[in-house]
């Protein structure tokens, strides 16, 4: 029965899996295009996604930011939902600042610099309170090391708030 | 014949206004929800719309910034499409600048401060470069004196962009 048994636990396993994978999964992962440790590639279609706030990182990065979240995300953080259900997608867009050429007191984007991807997994990565990681510049994952000391300090800044910095701005 | 040709008239204008304004328009535009001069309103689901991009504000405003826009504008700004056709709805959501509590080196939204709408409507707003205007607060529209300052500061910097200060965040 060993054979059946181990078949059944697969299946069980991989089907909320791959429900949740549906929501945010974009071409097959691969060493080219997918995450060191968290096996996380970039969500087709997320610079459509809806705003949940943007941000300003500064110096040395000098960045301005915004983080946009799919559906699941988006409800998530309307209902005030916590922890943020399996699917969540979040991705942080940055450039870097730029003073206007055209208004004197505004700053905006100039050169695109990094997509950083968080995904809901609870089961996947446990591991690492639920969430896995992804950190590209120009499309490509950077390296393990980058992404060896994102969960460390999402775990130790933000743990109240299942380990996501950004708010809904209102 | 002159009723008549009137009526011709007005129902000329009133067609190309009523389809530009499906996309857009909100509640009834009435004095206390639409903007002075132009009788711009809140657009309903705005801030379900796609971020064209973020902004930083200097003192004494001292905001953090989104523009986002309908379909319409943003179908325009991936194509660059200069001037934006009539339906084009831009609108600006602002914040103070917090720093964040949980991250040393990042600004965040804090409180919501105004909202600041564009419509494009050539007939309508033809003596405003086609463009119609409103800034809110507490969704109430500001007062005449403010509507006043748009359209010069428009005209004056940003002629060569449909006087339209914010591009597309790649």
């Amino acid at each position: 029965m060993k054979p059946l048994y181990l078949l059944a636990g697969a299946a069980a396993l991989l089907t909320p899996l791959a429900l949740a994978t549906a929501t945010w999964a974009t071409s097959e992962a691969t060493p080219e295009n997918a995450s060191p440790i968290y096996g996380v590639t970039i969500p087709d279609g997320y610079r459509k996604w809806e705003l949940i706030a943007p941000a300003l990182e500064a110096e040395p990065l000098d960045e301005l930011r915004a983080v946009v979240g799919n559906q699941i995300a988006v409800d998530a953080y309307r209902a005030g939902t916590l922890p943020f259900p399996d699917g969540t997608v979040l991705v942080k867009l940055a450039w870097k600042q730029k003073q206007s050429p055209e208004f004197a007191s505004a700053t905006v984007p100039g050169a695109a610099t990094t997509v950083q991807v968080m995904v809901k997994d609870s089961k996947k990565y446990a591991a690492t309170g639920g969430w896995g990681f992804g950190r590209f510049i120009d499309g490509k994952p950077v390296d393990k090391a980058q992404h060896e000391t994102c969960w460390a300090c999402h775990e130790a800044l933000v743990k109240d708030h299942d380990y996501v910095f950004t708010r809904y701005a209102p």
